[in-house]
């Protein structure tokens, strides 16, 4: 017997960063692969408690079908954090998610036909594209440098000039420390965009999943702080409490409301009511609050750690920008080198790493990768990167011999 | 700003019985409405036993990003207890979901384009239907009777005949006292309708959440279990544990197995690790063989309690069947009678139900109601449904008022 399968099945792929997790996982394999938080951050001993409290207290609640809009009470949560933030909305315009992820998931149902321009950043992350894929798309990449995408450059892909069914719907951008390229968008660069698209009509998709995780100073307001009409902002608590509950936040102008909720509705009923009470009880009292700085010194000191061993062992013709939160270093390895090629050597030797081209809608620099530096100790950074730099040595005089010959 | 929504928006409706839910949450209103599990069934004690084991022995594990296809043991632990009903498959076709809505909207988004024709029975699941709808289907009914679908009608949605585009991606059906009818496909019928298909090359989506509820006699073996290449058999945690904790799973034959896992993570990485080690912790040492029973047992005596309320109050000219199993009475009403204009009535007077009509995806017919036995006590049942009868009563006199002015 064959299914037929729908179009939309042609543009799933699988994802490049599980499939090497998968090799990564082999014991022995310092992997800087993963966007994985550190084990060691998980606020076990809490949740134990909030767990057990949860299933005392309000066990036929927390058990039962649930609201698809989510926990009230940890709507409410999200709009005194956001406020904190610059971001003043209210609990209708909150959604709670199952992960970050399915926020991307019911944008893309909600926003992108068949055939729709969806303006993304160059590289962008790469769970977006996964989820937008499936709802056919084409995607434009806007020009960026070192402080995000260019306003100057918005143009190109959504203008007056064009076919209204040829504008971009959204563009979709994560401000803070970008995964992949760790960057931060200045101030500055936030107002200057922000006047751009309010002028253009080009709504955003901002996703900020690593905005708690500075390092020397909090990053500048969010984008949706500056356009509330014009923004749809995703949250996630998988980076400040553990991924493994699978919790984060839609938060959209009201008018777009009763249509994400049905999407919502269609997509899983709603959260699991268990894990938004568990979370709820752990976080409102103040927890975060003593919680993140600790992350935020862990991984400063493995961003640190990293930085010395990529200073000291990277070869010539690399570059990198220090990240000043998230999780990510973005190398660039010299002009020609493939970095998915190199990829084998690096495994063999001991060590894993995402090559960038993963994180192009269009136009892939193969001469990328990303390092995660939250995951392993400080010791196994070292010596990751160590054997990545030695893998790319020895591919360069490949080369040079293959060249002779 | 206005967002450009996508044409499958329009599809996207808000889901009756959660807007009724909002309605009956009033104190004091017995709802009939919702098919919430009853929470005195939820294994609160053992949850928590296993929430604190997962969480002193594997905290790491269970908190941290987790594979798409699910917890192994898990999977495994689904393969032995289908292997127990007569469905043999192996554990790379178990895909973990959040919650079987999840599995309905994979399928949806696996196997539905723009257009295409999908069968579903006369009533369907209403929730199967929202979570189709947002890839834009054409629904064809097939024709029912009190044993499920005709086999000599599917030739009315799918034949060869037919443009190959015009056949139907496949029929959506709920063997097991479905809902809404409460009806359970005998083994005849489910023999009958399995020639019939495979003569049509017409795969099958089998819906399964109600099976184990069973008052008499365990069902007859699902049609996945006759058919494994042409079926996807979809299950679910929430009517034997609990429905908060959003699992579910898919079982699909082996070469969808991939685009189906990367729909998956496109849609929310994956399921919740945390509620997936607790339920297999809860279930690995055979604890549904003690606490089915005891939901079965509860369950019985309130449909017995609701079919005697029905027999005692309802006037001429109502019909329906008694369930052998599940969570609903299916009540047709006099002919003229539209159940949704009765409904304002039978609030004010104190008790909710569902109207019909949501549960047709062509022609509803308007004289039928759904009634759920499962979530309030047998004396609440009791009132309920004597308060329906004479919202009918009153009802019907009005008409007679109406007819003779």
């Amino acid at each position: 017997m064959t299914f037929t399968l729908a179009r939309r099945a042609e543009r799933m792929n699988p994802s490049v960063i599980r499939e090497i997790l998968k090799i990564t996982e082999r014991p022995g394999i310092i992997s800087l692969a993963g966007g994985l938080p550190s084990p060691d951050t998980f606020p076990v001993q809490a949740l134990r408690d909030a767990s057990e409290k949860v299933l005392r207290d309000q066990p036929g609640e927390a058990l039962q079908y649930a609201a698809s809009e989510g926990f009230g009470p940890l709507c409410d949560w999200v709009v005194g954090e956001l406020a904190a933030h610059g971001l003043h909305v209210t609990s209708d315009q909150v959604l709670i998610t199952t992960g970050s992820q399915q926020g991307l998931d019911l944008v893309g149902k909600l926003l992108i036909d068949s055939g729709s321009r969806v303006a993304v950043e160059s590289p962008t992350y790469l769970g977006a594209l996964q989820a937008f894929n499936p709802y056919e798309p084409e995607f434009s990449a806007v020009a960026c440098d070192a402080d995000g995408p260019l306003p100057e450059r918005l143009g190109d892909v959504h203008n007056a000039r064009q076919d209204p069914t040829q504008r971009a719907r959204f563009l979709y951008l994560t401000p803070n420390f970008q995964n992949p390229s760790g960057r931060c968008m200045s101030e500055a660069r936030r107002a200057a965009l922000t006047r751009a698209v309010q002028t253009l009509g080009l709504p955003l998709v901002e996703d900020n999943p690593y905005g708690e995780l500075w390092f020397d100073a909090p990053p500048p307001a969010p984008l949706a702080a500056r356009w509330g009409d014009g923004v749809i902002y995703l949250g996630s608590f998988s980076k400040v409490l553990a991924p493994g509950l699978r919790l984060g936040y839609v938060v959209a102008p009201k008018p777009l409301m009763p249509k994400l909720l049905q999407a919502k509705q269609a997509s899983d009923l709603h959260t699991p009511g268990y894990n938004q009470r568990i979370v709820y009880e752990v976080i409102r009292n103040g927890f975060l609050r003593d919680h993140v700085p600790q992350i935020r010194a862990l991984y400063k000191a493995r961003r640190d750690a990293m930085q010395s061993a990529l200073l000291r062992h990277m070869p010539p013709g690399c570059h990198w920008q220090l990240p000043s939160g998230g999780m990510f270093f973005w190398i660039e390895l010299p002009e020609g080198v493939d970095a998915t090629a190199l990829l084998p050597q690096a495994v063999t030797l001991g060590m894993a790493y995402v090559p960038g081209f993963a994180f192009f809608a269009t136009q892939p620099r193969l001469n990328t990768l990303r390092l995660s530096f939250v995951t392993v100790s400080q010791a196994l950074i070292e010596q990751g990167v160590e054997m990545l730099a030695r893998a790319l040595r020895e591919t360069a005089a490949d080369e040079v011999v293959s060249r002779r010959t």
